[in-house]
């Protein structure tokens, strides 16, 4: 580290502690020069650092003041989508994102990775290496259709930290959590049917729905809390809905993890309107608390719950291995299952399997849950400090994607085709709505390994956001002003 | 080998080459231990094994004679399936084949796998082992949904050999060929469609169609030309058709490579009443002429055939490595493989590009080609020599699926339970049928090595049928009488 940015970094931690306050003047360049024995070009470099990451302003004539500081921004408000049943569109923006040639130059915000570069990864890779070298005739041949018995095993044991009682038999292996939901999908509900889901909801979710011919009614949910149980509710009181998909722990796209009472609402709400709950649960082994949350399959007494997980997000998704545990559907979903795709592939599964094993995968799990917190604190502290007001931004408690929500006129859209070009990428909010809402709305990753790179990407994103932000308001004004006129 | 062994392989040959003669006695014991110098003992023990292999019959005081030979028995006539569209029946047996415990200790002859013992699947090994040690990242990350361009680009080189001209960008990656099959249904099919299938024909395409809702109407077959063009055309007149779904190279379970003059007529028909092709393309690459077969869609001038594959027959099953190129399905495609299962995996697609790309897949199908048919040679001998007269064999002109016929009344499933606790398996014929034709049936796979152990369970196959037929007939005879008196 050279000398001003040491500096510029003492300085900034004496403002986060306030010993200058918001609005103050700091000493002059000469003052500090004396006091810390550098150049006087040594300090000047150091302010402007700190002016680059607008901790301080200068003023003309008058030297540098503290930035008044910024309060953190709200989560968003409770969402209010239409109440009603909609066909969903919207998969023209998720094939563009399927499309995107993928670009190693580009800080990738937008993806739906996790972080793969930790060592507590190491002992996977020693599983799967095995395998290969021993010429495990299990690699290449048919696995039973519900998937391998030493990882269900492995699932089984696992899910009892989510507090599930389930059996080996109880389970089936899947091609990713994908497979999971289309298959619980097909197993709940048929062609015409009415699901109901989350708002904003994880957009591969709604795209199974819409290639089975299912409409969607969005319910209100909120940011830390989740859906409305409530709102859910009086949507069953009016239509004729036959389940509800959600993702209930360390939510995608807001981060929240339902309380614990609420589950139980949901729950009971279903079992009084008979329906199916699908719970999507690939986040929850990622919960910042610990023990983790339970899911709402650990409350099911009569089966309706279809559970449907993955090692995408806690350790892989290259690999393809998910789970159901799909309760009184099982018959439906083995069906289905076998008609989609026969059986998964051995090798990922019996890695997997020894990774769990092992204990490798809970080592790994404590280091993601802390890495992740960690990272979720960095980016909370930059996008405070580089974006503008007017913001709201979720409040992760577990997992790795953020939700930033801009004044309503904002158009996402266009700001992610400027910013491709600036290769920063992430996901445009409508994607995570069946009628399109949300288009002011982004998602980020914020598991990516904090690095300078990352840092400009965030930069770039923050101010092209505040110049959208300006130019959308100037519009706004300029239409307001137009509308006057012709009175 | 011991000295007996040795006297018996010789006589045998003798046999076979028509030295001693269907009918004719054989020398006597004491000429024989002359004429080659062995004790007494050694050329009754040759006498006996000749015996065992039914080569040779004692008649007693008198000696040995040459087993009147046996012809081959035929080849299944054209079947004769009901024609009109019917709801698929016969999952419970596809699920008790699901289901059945994996028995190391069993003869496999119903497995659907091919001979991995090879060494030409050494490179493969070696590309797999390759990836893990280097510690690619791009095994552990999701993939593009349309599959690594590395391996799009094998496949469009190696569709060339049987008449395709494709590019990486007209293909689509896939789970197996079931997902590829699934995927093509879903595309080009709907809820209450009627499809055309083979009758026999493979069972997970029934099922594929049984899941999506689809009636099926089965086409009368011949067992070594394939689906009758004419059948065909006659349904299409009748009946409202979406699509056929066919396995015209090497099909499973019938063996039969349909003649280039058939495809082109089946592809106009197809045409004239504007109907898709669903071509099904998985054991092609075995087939024993050289060059290869060609596809139908090798012929397809706009895109209505949608071709499947997969490496489950040709490589490996366990990798799960399939594709489909789609024509003019293309995006429907992409929605349906999006929506089915995301990604795939990236580690087996890497292995399997690079063990086509290093000319070691070639080498290996070489090797299973002449592998198979020296197989298909032994066990049509030993089919011939150890089952009773009256039953018919398909003529497989590549892969490794035999089908036999028994009499009318014969009910394979019986003969299944009986077997598989003399831990002999097979496939009953009923499965291959949408209304559960073909129960005496059977499908064999003589892809296994052919060892004393499969040489055993196909003797006990062959005295299970006799012992059944006969039973058979003797109910039949008593049935006849019963009716007789009553009359
Ligand atoms: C909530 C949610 N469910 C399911 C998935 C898909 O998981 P997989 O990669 O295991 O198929 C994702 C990944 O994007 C997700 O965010
Ligand atoms: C004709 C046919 N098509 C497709 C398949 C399935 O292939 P895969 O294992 O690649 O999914 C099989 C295997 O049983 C088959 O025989």
């Amino acid at each position: 580290m050279t000398r001003y940015q040491h500096l510029a970094d003492l300085l900034a931690q004496r403002i986060e502690a306030g010993l200058y306050q918001s609005g103050e003047r700091l000493p002059s360049v000469r003052t500090l020069s004396d006091e810390h024995s550098v150049s006087i070009s040594t300090v000047q470099q150091a302010y402007h650092l700190l002016e680059d990451r607008q901790l301080i302003t200068p003023q003309p004539r008058s030297g540098y003041y503290v930035t008044p500081r910024k309060h953190t921004p709200p989560a968003p408000a409770i969402s209010r989508p239409a109440q009603r049943p909609v066909e969903i569109t919207q998969w023209g923006c998720v094939l563009d994102r399927l499309n995107e040639e993928p670009d190693s130059d580009a800080i990738p915000f937008g993806s739906g990775s996790p972080d793969m570069c930790q060592s507590t990864m190491a002992p996977l890779w020693k599983a799967m290496t095995r395998l290969m070298q021993a010429q495990d005739s299990r690699v290449l041949n048919y696995d039973p259709v519900y998937g391998s018995l030493a990882l269900r095993e492995q699932v089984a044991r696992l899910a009892i930290d989510s507090g599930c009682h389930l059996n080996p038999a109880d389970i089936i292996i899947t091609h990713g959590c994908h497979e999971a939901l289309m298959v619980a999908i097909r197993a709940a509900c048929q062609e015409g049917d009415i699901v109901a889901v989350e708002s904003p909801a994880f957009h591969g979710i709604m795209q199974k729905l819409r290639g089975s011919k299912i409409k969607v009614i969005e319910i209100p949910t909120d940011s830390s809390t989740g859906i409305s149980v409530e709102a859910l509710k009086l949507a069953l009181e009016q239509w004729p809905i036959k389940a509800v998909m959600l993702v209930p722990n360390c939510n995608n796209p807001l981060g929240f993890i339902m309380p614990e009472q609420r589950k139980r609402e949901l729950l009971s709400l279903a079992q009084c309107y008979d329906i199916a709950i699908i719970e999507d649960d690939v986040y929850g082994d990622l919960a910042f608390e610990y023990p983790r949350p339970i899911t709402i399959k650990s409350l099911d007494t009569d089966g309706r719950v279809l559970l449907c997980s993955s090692f995408s997000k806690t350790v892989a998704p290259g690999l393809r291995v998910g789970w159901i545990a799909p309760g009184r559907y099982f018959d439906r979903v083995v069906y289905m299952k076998y008609t989609g795709t026969g059986a998964s592939a051995s090798h990922p599964q019996l890695a997997i399997a020894e990774f769990i094993k092992s204990g490798g995968y809970q080592t790994h799990l404590r280091r993601m849950r802390k890495y992740y917190q960690q990272n979720l604190e960095k980016f909370t502290c930059r996008v405070r400090e580089y974006f503008p007001c007017g913001i709201c931004v979720s409040r992760p408690q577990g997992g790795f994607m953020m939700w930033i929500e801009l004044p309503e006129h904002f158009d996402s859209v266009r700001l992610s085709l400027e910013l491709s070009e600036a290769k920063v990428q992430f996901v445009i909010g409508s994607l995570f709505s069946a009628s399109g809402k949300y288009r002011n709305c982004l998602r980020l990753n914020y598991g990516l390994p904090y690095s300078d790179k990352v840092d400009q990407a965030l930069r770039k994103l923050a101010k092209a956001v505040e110049c959208a932000m300006l130019e959308c308001q100037m519009q706004i004004a300029e239409e307001n002003r137009q509308a006057h006129a012709n009175r």
